[in-house]
């Protein structure tokens, strides 16, 4: 199908209309012919598990609702979910904006058609707030896309044009009916009244967005059979094309972290180059953890009161002492502000999505505590050792980390990373002194063990992840952790820290 | 523990304060035996797959994060989840007041900690109109509570109280402070200058939702090591109850539904009276169809700009064109406005939750449609046949049923039910005709046989289901659905009819 930047079909004026219009006849040839044709591919869609997304944006009035309809009568209603987009609620204002979007993003098999979606917030920040403001927005569609896509969601977007005075007809007869004049909004009106700068607006949209992941398809949407008509094989032949496109083979071999240079990573030092035994004495110990508690709880008041987001995450070997570090922050708290999120391996619904989907799921309000008890790092950590996913998504792994915690600096969120690191003959200590008390045995599985077995590519792991994901916006902190106390403090004292640096103090 | 009734701890004036204080030694005494007992007691409860809820209500600056900190601090945050209430958002606003709690039931084994919740809206509605207003709200409450506990729900509820003097104190406490005061609400400083009016409010609360199965326990929350012990202790002794609580013995028999008279049931014919052989011609059909379909378009706008909800449960045998009968409504409807839900077996998250709740996951926006292709009535359908459950659990379905139906109908919305129904010979013509044409075969699985088989006993369940549940908020069609048109025509029209009579058309 054609791309905006093809064909340029949003130039209105020198359109012969007649080009895209069709009859009732030559409408319900087709529509005949693409309930069959939908219907089946739907079905195979769900066998070979693609996800599919069918996103509709446009001018006020342009028909996107009957357009949904035409596709979706189609399908079978066990495989799709329309969502609609509204302005966010105030739970939503909360959080980075394309979180609501994400956490709908169709899992393996399913198709999500969305109206507007993410490119609604456009809309709304250019109109409220002009159009050089949309920039950022756009980059972190762009990034969304492209992460979507890399996990083999099939991208439709639609863009229905009708020329201004098409649009004037029809908000006109919608505005003559009381039942249907609640429908025009202020903002269609205003649209309508500056119509040229909306298409030029709208033209640097699709211009900037229309990627080889996620093209655009401008219909000319006067004509209603003809829209749905070209909404039908459009997709149609999306689908098609996805089902013909044979999965991407995975290659044997050692992981090569893939990041671009659009990032500036720290310099970090190699797990097997930190002297881990450093040494705390109880006392020294006790006294410092009620003095940073205390000043942890009442930068927590200040963070709510100034609306700051706060994501700690702790990785580290097992037995490295992550949940009793952890507890020493909770301890500092107030329970209604934070919470902690402990991450095993994923559920079928979460394996059925974008690795980061359930993080997603899991982000603070503003204002609030985040605290992850392993993180989405289990991707280059866990999946790459045990080979749960393949190589190649491994290596972009790294590269969509970053872009994930990019998003949430932006947001004007605090990031903590923590490495608890413990030597290899600590973790047998502590392993076997698991297993000897009755009242801790649920904390050692045999998994713990066969970890221990993988020591070294873990060390590996470790050492890329620290080395490709050690941004200047969300920088690791190593913690020595052999000293349980040491590290305690550590982790504390570094929280603290890093507050104090976004509040500026 | 005490319950408010008992011991009235809420007048204050005349207690000796001395009795509900601890010194930092008996404290820690108990806070030590209580980390051990608490964390053991949650492994307890994972293991047994008991539910649990803490509920907090209290006083303004009662202490109720302080207490929940206290318990929250003891447990293995794999285990438990903390929610927090603010006043509900634009989204929550335009659902069942009580979904936004319902759907933040915890799963088998896990343990929801919910700082005021439920109880909150109460204290809204008292304050912005007037106390008599709160009375559908308790009776909600009760219900709510009943039917979790009916399902093993462990409910523990506290209520914090302190003085008025105390708590005048506590309030310019937090407002002496910049990074406190901005904690303390309007809402608060009126509460403790009508403090003796909030009392009685609360005092009203109590009585009416301090129930067997949901008690209160009510502390006199002025020493805030004495509040955490209780809260501690009030814990451990419920979850000890509660496992030594052996589950209820299942009792085999017929199931003999339980209704209360609290609603009224509109008389209903016995499926087997029923002449299932309606006809139809196609003419009459495509002409009806066309009418009917721009009627209910034109309907949908109505209440689309009145923001009543609508939910259409489609149930009836396999086979029967439920899914060609939803489709001849859904295209009278613009897709931004209903979603249509198909129903099948729960997931292992829904299976650990009560019966109906993913239903409330389900439930449409003010103004929205919701279809459901088979619905809560799996409870006493497949549920039943296939004793899925046991069968007291069944029993009491109608009754639950019942309620989430008024529940709904209270809320505004419109519930129309069908039963589609076809005689077993237009069954085995159908079933014949998926197997042979293979663009249906997909249509007609193993399960379906089986069921048919199941055909008598199906027939007792469906008579016991709409004799039981044939409310006069919620009312039964039955569908002479061995015409296809015939059914088509008649779940249109009575949609239609459903919806204006709601609008007093």
């Amino acid at each position: 199908m054609s791309t905006f930047k093809k064909k340029e079909v949003n130039t209105m004026a020198d359109k012969q209309d007649s080009a895209y219009k069709l009859t009732a006849e030559e409408y319900k040839k087709i529509k005949d012919e693409m309930e069959v044709r939908l219907s089946d591919l739907q079905q195979k869609i769900i066998k070979a598990k693609i996800p599919v997304i069918v996103l509709f944006e446009g001018y006020a009035t342009s028909g996107k609702g009957s357009a949904i309809s035409s596709l979706i009568l189609n399908l079978d209603p066990r495989g799709f979910e329309v969502h609609t987009t509204r302005r966010p609620n105030e739970t939503e204002e909360r959080l980075p904006w394309l979180q609501r979007f994400a956490v709908r993003a169709p899992e393996l098999g399913r198709i999500a058609v969305f109206d507007r979606a993410w490119y609604s917030g456009l809309t709304w920040v250019g109109a409220d707030q002009g159009e050089q403001e949309m920039l950022p927005y756009l980059e972190d569609i762009n990034t969304f896309e492209r992460q979507l896509a890399a996990d083999g969601v099939v991208l439709i977007k639609f863009f229905l044009s009708i020329p201004k005075k098409e649009q004037k007809k029809r908000i006109d007869k919608l505005k003559e009916d009381k039942n249907t004049s609640w429908r025009v909004t202020k903002e269609d009106e205003r649209q309508n009244k500056h119509y040229e700068q909306t298409e030029r607006f709208y033209k640097a949209m699709i211009t900037v967005t229309d990627t080889p992941y996620a093209k655009w398809h401008v219909i000319y949407a006067k004509d209603r059979r003809y829209t749905r008509a070209q909404v039908m094989q459009t997709v149609a032949e999306a689908l098609e094309a996805a089902l013909a496109n044979p999965p991407k083979a995975d290659v044997e071999g050692p992981v090569q972290p893939k990041v671009s240079d659009r990032f500036h990573l720290l310099p970090a030092p190699r797990i097997e180059d930190v002297d881990l035994n450093q040494v705390m004495t109880r006392e020294e110990y006790t006294e410092k953890l009620d003095a940073l508690q205390d000043e942890l709880s009442e930068l927590h008041n200040v963070l709510y009161n100034k609306k700051i987001p706060v994501v700690i995450a702790y990785e580290g070997n097992d037995a490295a002492g992550k949940g009793g570090s952890i507890r020493r922050v909770a301890r500092a708290l107030d329970p209604r502000g934070y919470t902690v999120h402990p991450i095993a391996g994923p559920t079928p619904t979460e394996k059925a999505h974008n690795h980061l989907w359930r993080f997603y799921t899991k982000l603070p309000r503003t204002g609030h505590i985040a605290v992850f008890d392993r993180t989405w790092y289990g991707r280059v950590l866990v999946e790459r050792v045990e080979h749960f996913t393949p190589t190649w998504r491994i290596e972009e792994g790294y590269q969509e980390i970053n872009e994930f915690e990019y998003m949430l600096h932006k947001w004007g969120c605090v990031i903590i990373k923590f490495w608890l690191a413990i030597d290899k003959d600590e973790q047998l200590r502590r392993f076997q002194d698991r297993q000897n008390t009755p009242s801790k045995q649920w904390k050692i599985t045999d998994e713990d063990w066969r970890n221990r077995d993988k020591w070294d590519q873990y060390v590996e792991a470790v050492d890329d992840m620290i080395k490709y994901t050690n941004t200047n916006f969300a920088p690791w902190t190593i913690v020595e952790a052999d000293s349980k106390y040491f590290a305690r403090i550590k982790t504390l004292q570094t929280v603290i820290d890093s507050i104090k640096k976004r509040l500026g103090k």
